[in-house]
């Protein structure tokens, strides 16, 4: 008895030996796997890759860590742009919303086909039509006025397919890639065609990038005092669009450094993916998401109205940039709660 | 003998050990002093109360690290303008390097004044003349070249009177400022009527600003594919100009938060000082250098071309906003080689 009674009690502290062994080397890969929602893939493994070339000291490919820039698209690169972009949905909603003061819309488009449900109507708009109701709806305002608004929105509007918070459609793995590349010295940017002043209200929560490093499109706005009080009133009319070939050109104008590694998804990134990997003496890195994922997002590319893949999915080719199949290189999609 | 010269001995210890005793207590002094330029006076007194206010935890008036966002204009707060702006002698230097390529420049002003040496005639040439002069001398390149030849030309380049580089007439107590500032957990911006592509290679080698925190006039540019390399080409149009009520509107356009302190010399800092310290809910800092030290560097305020410190200077008074006299409050002006 007494030695079974032994063997049992070694047996038991082995076996608790090997299960806390193994605990501890669960966590330890947990830990070390800075992108566990990444299967393990080729662009996980050209992430990492790239990341360790650029950091390795002494050796060739090391850049100084002020000049580890990273630029990322927002809608479709770090959260869902279908149905249609979330300032569109946001825009169509404040028509709605202010509709009862302009009687006048009822009857003038495109405000008549958003107030009809009429998407059909809204869409042979074409993008002069949804820039209108941008203006219309974006503007009248102080920027303090308009980011409480958008604000407000944003922590109540759902999502039409997923019933949910926007701001819960925001892809794991880019979170993580963000987080990866702050830990790896990198300063990260938004560079969205989407306004800037929609995206900074939730940026800084959702994606820990700060106002400061988010760049986007811009309405014209004015100073004034009024009653001493200085005031910056937002205009109806357009500043600058920070898509396609205005990318590089904001990236220069507001960073005035060319980022080491971009990360887009359409069409609109192609020319911010050249200026960053094209040229340049130390190793570039460029990523592109393709929505491959019907079931649990969306499957989507060359003939999207929203976030068409093309050009750039050719241009990627070519170059070498890294495409992501959502689909098969990524384990889960949306962010955790 | 003996006891007279044990007491010797020890007195010399004494006096070893209080000299020994000063000499750290001078050093600890100078150490603990983050602004050792400026004079025990009022605007010193000022800086050190509100940094210390805004970063005593616990405190009513604690503002969190993000949030301390400090803005300086760069002319005349920073370095030296006068005779003239620096980005105004460079372009008269360019328009000279570049004549023999221009022969029409002759006989056409602006040009002809700046190559026959006329200051009255440019005077004469007003603003629109100066803008002019410019934009030809700052456009038809690319944004690669222009930092090349704006760098070339600031390492070579002397002062007229002190005979020195322009970069080393940057004002020490600034300097000072800067990094204690910077210290105290703010993060420091540049806000210049200057073009940003003229300050940004120097900002982080003088000020240690990089070229992110530059913010600045702008020419229009253009995103090109030359040859299969990507190209940002400077046009000969102006962009943004970011003086007088620009610089708030840059500051939100860019940095996306409201300052909480903020630097300048002339009207042109105006609306960027009222739009950081008027409103808000914690406390604000508002800076003006006068200057007034016609030995050592210069003395100018409401008449003067450059950097004209006139509708500011009253508002500074209505505002409790600090005025440095340059003179009274700077032991030193310019920086330490």
């Amino acid at each position: 008895m007494f030695a079974a009674h032994d063997l049992l009690k070694s047996a038991r502290g082995s076996a608790l030996a090997v299960a806390a062994a193994l605990l501890l080397a669960t966590t330890a890969q947990a830990q070390s796997d800075p992108l566990p929602s990444w299967n393990d893939t080729t662009p996980k493994a050209a992430i990492v890759a790239f990341v360790e070339k650029v950091t390795a000291e002494n050796s060739p490919d090391f850049v100084p860590e002020p000049e580890r820039i990273a630029v990322f698209d927002n809608d479709g690169t770090l959260w869902t742009e279908h149905p249609m972009y979330v300032q569109l949905a946001f825009a169509l909603d404040r028509v709605k919303a202010e509709a009862p003061s302009h009687p006048e819309w009822k009857d003038t488009q495109p405000f008549k086909a958003v107030l009809d449900n009429d998407m059909k109507a809204l869409a042979a708009a074409g993008e002069k039509g949804l820039l209108e109701l941008i203006l219309a709806t974006h503007s009248g305002m102080t920027s303090d006025e308009f980011q409480k608004i958008a604000s407000d929105w944003i922590a109540t509007a759902r999502d039409p397919k997923f019933k949910k918070p926007y701001t819960e459609l925001v892809y794991q793995p880019m979170l993580e890639l963000l987080s990866y590349l702050r830990a790896n010295g990198f300063k990260t940017f938004i560079v969205s065609g989407g306004g800037v002043e929609f995206v900074r209200p939730w940026a800084e929560r959702l994606y820990g990038i700060p106002p400061e490093q988010v760049i986007g499109s811009t309405i014209k706005t004015r100073f004034e005092m009024r009653d001493d009080v200085p005031t910056l009133f937002r205009l109806p009319q357009v500043d600058f669009i920070d898509d396609k070939a205005g990318k590089p050109v904001a990236i220069n104008q507001y960073i005035g450094r060319r980022p080491i590694a971009a990360f887009g998804n359409s069409d609109g990134d192609l020319e911010m993916l050249q200026w960053t990997t094209m040229g340049g003496t130390t190793p570039r890195f460029g990523l592109v998401v393709h929505h491959t994922d019907a079931e649990r997002e969306y499957a989507y590319d060359r003939e999207s109205a929203f976030g068409r893949l093309d050009k750039a999915l050719d241009a990627a080719a070519v170059n070498q940039w890294t495409v992501v199949d959502m689909k098969a290189d990524w384990k889960q999609i949306f962010r955790e709660k």
